[in-house]
């Protein structure tokens, strides 16, 4: 895990537990799923959503076993999406590291996500309130129909920006979203706090995904274990291209229509992209979701998780990989 | 779907509704979704397991809507399940029509099989009691760990008898046992009538599957969709073929040790399976499988709804697709 939660140590530690827990989960089954998880999760990244599982808890009285379940769960979901993302994008590396649809093929790539699935909702049904089942449940659909909106919109160059700010609610900022208001709900928060927190991750979770998306043009993206322009070449237009073809003279455009890209007519198009100001004006839109995070912040009670939470949606923003 | 349930018209009539309402749940999506559920529901087979579960809510005092609910979210997780087998198998034909993953390509059957896989656990968080809600999820995990012990079992000619049928547990027994298990506990059966109808759909989960291995050697097994010895070529070691290494000369180890066989190879190998009586070894299992199914069904109170069980059992024995 690269140190992003370096500063918080309680934190730290909780999402080791988290991890452990994960694995342990998995040790219970066959010697192939075991190897897969342990490799999943020592390429883990920042670990945001169980992060922000707990970090939204401590509004409430959490019973910390409780909670790491939670928070345990909900990363095993985000590792089943990653997981098939893989298969459905033919990455060949995540973070660096081999994706296991590369190293072990689709068979166990497909089996081993849909096993991530049943075990999170097995422990979610096991412990959550049934209002978060609930949630949590209706809230896979919605990100599955987002990812399959995403891929019916390949190679479009109509993809509109309020059609991009829809994909990336189902695709990142309602798990973001989720995150905050099950460690919330779990915990016992007042009604209001919950309302806050949902929101909070709704706005990071946007601002994290634009983030994201502009990290794909730069040449430094290679940091996050995915080459530059990646999302061009698999037709996948985001916000700084969407952004870009509002001031296009038509050659962005041309090359993104052809259908799929070579890597080198994704790095020209990146290119395009930047002179047409598209990473600019989606550095804008990110920030606006930050100064949204940041309001919301400033409802909650004051408390140290408010002002780690303040700390680390401004990281987030300024962040390079 | 073939006439299986013709001489039981409500049971057709329940099920068209469970088609309607997958139908309907996926309309609510994308357009791409909508058209992958259709074509998959245009081709459905039998629909055995959301029949078992209107057949099991007869025991108790069902609440319609909410039994046709339950019996749609069985089939929406059995869909999910086919069409991640046909990435896994790389199969191009199920029941005689293209398979999602031949069609469209496995970002969609990926995508198709994760929205089917969490509207499943929507629809039964809505609705099913807690203690549902769990097994439901229990049972899928376990299913998923079930798969991925027949993917390291490929081409494996030391395949034990046992492990087979603890594989096939997972993958189809506890489907069927959990599918008449909600039938009864959400309709309110005395908790006796829920465990036999728990062991019943073992049984009768147990004999399918067994039926269903012995078909893929039946030279009319293109009935159901694949060609004969499919499960060869895959290097899938099945019941028959089980039984029958232990009459082996060696030669048949031999042709299944080299990894993936031809077509030629695997006509080769299943004429030797039929020839060292591996065919009649399992029919003889899948005989004891039935007559426990039996057994069971004598000790359910005596209704239109437990003779139409006992026909159906020995049909599934007797069936040819």
């Amino acid at each position: 895990m690269k140190p992003f939660w370096d500063g918080q140590p309680e934190i730290s530690r909780d999402l080791a537990c988290v991890r452990e827990m994960i694995a342990r989960c998995a040790a219970a089954e066959d010697a192939d799923v075991h190897a897969a998880i342990s490799q999943l999760l020592s390429a883990s990244g920042k670990m945001l959503r169980p992060a922000f599982v707990l970090l939204a808890s401590r509004f409430g009285a959490p019973d910390r076993d409780r909670i790491l379940r939670i928070a345990a769960a909900v990363e095993m979901l985000h590792m089943a999406t990653l997981v098939h993302d893989d298969i459905i994008d033919g990455a060949h590396f995540r973070r660096g590291v081999a994706t296991l649809n590369a190293a072990k093929g689709p068979r166990t790539a497909v089996l081993v996500g849909d096993w991530l699935f049943a075990s999170c909702f097995s422990l979610i049904a096991d412990i959550a309130r049934t209002e978060n089942a609930r949630a949590l449940s209706h809230m896979v659909a919605r990100i599955c129909a987002g990812e399959i909106g995403q891929s019916a919109d390949r190679f479009t160059v109509h993809t509109s920006r309020r059609r991009y700010l829809r994909r990336i609610t189902g695709k990142t900022a309602a798990l973001f979203s989720l995150s905050f208001y099950v460690g919330a709900v779990e915990s016992g928060c007042s009604e209001e706090v919950q309302s806050i927190l949902r929101r909070l991750g709704f706005c990071v979770g946007m601002c994290f995904q634009i983030v994201d998306d502009i990290l794909d043009f730069s040449p430094g993206a290679s940091d996050i274990g995915k080459p530059a322009g990646s999302d061009l070449v698999q037709g996948v237009l985001t916000l700084p291209t969407i952004l870009a073809l509002r001031a296009d003279d038509g050659g962005l455009a041309k090359i993104i229509r052809k259908g799929p890209l070579s890597r080198r007519a994704a790095a020209r198009a990146a290119r395009m992209v930047g002179a047409r100001g598209g990473i600019d004006a989606a550095r804008l839109e990110a920030e606006t979701y930050t100064r949204r995070a940041q309001r919301e912040i400033q409802r909650l009670p004051p408390s140290e998780a408010r002002d780690v939470l303040a700390e680390v949606t401004t990281r987030l923003l300024n962040r390079t990989w």
